[in-house]
């Protein structure tokens, strides 16, 4: 993503009340600050927010976590939530590369949508579904681990497919192709419509372990 | 694949040398057959032979047994082959549905290239990929069980991807647009060619168990 200093982004952001401030002190938390014992669905790098508020209006019963790393990205997402009520939701502002320190055995799921593909070979761990982010995961599930990906790059696809399989996960369901599907219950990212329309192929999975 | 009806092609099949005509009578004894310790590789569903013809041409030290049900459609294998002398090729006129009756833990490889996608859901379980066909191959694999499978139907790919996965195999490569790849050391089948050139992806996974 092309980012853009956003001017008063940091203030914005922090004065939200979708925002945690002190996510250090909140793992293994959430529960008591949803105060609920709902599932608990995060997204690793939701960008500007479309595709997690519209699941959180969608799905009162499932809480929600954003997790984005930019402000100048995350700053819009707050701004859309600006006259919205969602209890079911919040934000986090932070790097994933750390994502066992703020979560401890709480999450029920792990959306990874369009995610940085890391297209040289040495990054190639920084990619979010490589081992290392998959042993990190493992500390933060609750029981059953799940995660669902969408992306339209081929590369990170093919990688995470063999990665996630390598780890043990096993396949609710795929498409190679969503938008050719039914996806009546599907809920778009703002890459995906832009991608769908421009008549790429949409990559999908639901794994589980 | 459209059926012709091919006059003479029982004839002809039944006098090539490359034709396993007692193949009920060969299980487990390929080795012999060959007449030495190589690797066999076999093709479920061979069709014309092309894929399986070069790859025997290409790889002296592997053994290729090709397995085609339609007379129509191995006697233009047998065509091909009437003035070559390939000692490391065989074929099989038969229904792999009942494959564990004429292999016992002698195979190495097998290859599913644009198998029959059967389409309708009550129709699953004929997929070669499907979970009853796994079993089978079980049994004749020697010792790791290994697939390589190509195809052009999305849903097949994605039906077959669940149940390699949910069956236990790992995936050694996967391309979900093979062509556009480094497809150097790619054998093309007849069907590849024309799908591939038609601009259709074709999808590739190579798994291990």
């Amino acid at each position: 993503m092309r980012l853009k200093n956003v001017k008063g982004a940091s203030e914005k952001i922090e004065s939200s009340k979708y925002i945690v401030k002190d996510y250090l002190n909140c793992k293994g938390k959430y529960k008591e600050l949803f105060n609920n014992d709902n599932p608990i669905y995060i997204e690793i790098g939701m960008g500007k927010g479309t595709f997690i508020i519209n699941n959180a209006i969608s799905n009162p019963n499932i809480n929600y976590i954003g997790i984005e790393k930019y402000d100048s990205v995350i700053v819009r997402a707050v701004e859309k939530l600006e006259n919205e009520d969602i209890p079911n939701l919040r934000l986090i502002r932070f790097d994933a590369t750390d994502i066992d320190k703020i979560f401890d055995k709480e999450i029920d799921l792990i959306y990874l949508n369009f995610s940085d593909p890391w297209p040289k070979e040495r990054h190639a761990n920084r990619r979010l579904a490589s081992i290392r982010f998959l042993k990190r995961y493992e500390k933060i599930f609750k029981e059953k681990n799940r995660i669902i990906m969408k992306t339209d790059n081929r590369k990170l696809f093919e990688f995470s497919l063999i990665s996630l399989v390598e780890f043990g996960y096993k396949i609710n369901s795929i498409s190679l192709n969503l938008h050719q599907d039914d996806v009546s219950n599907n809920i778009e990212t703002e890459y995906e419509k832009k991608f769908s329309n421009l008549g790429y192929p949409i990559y999908f999975i639901d794994v589980e372990k």
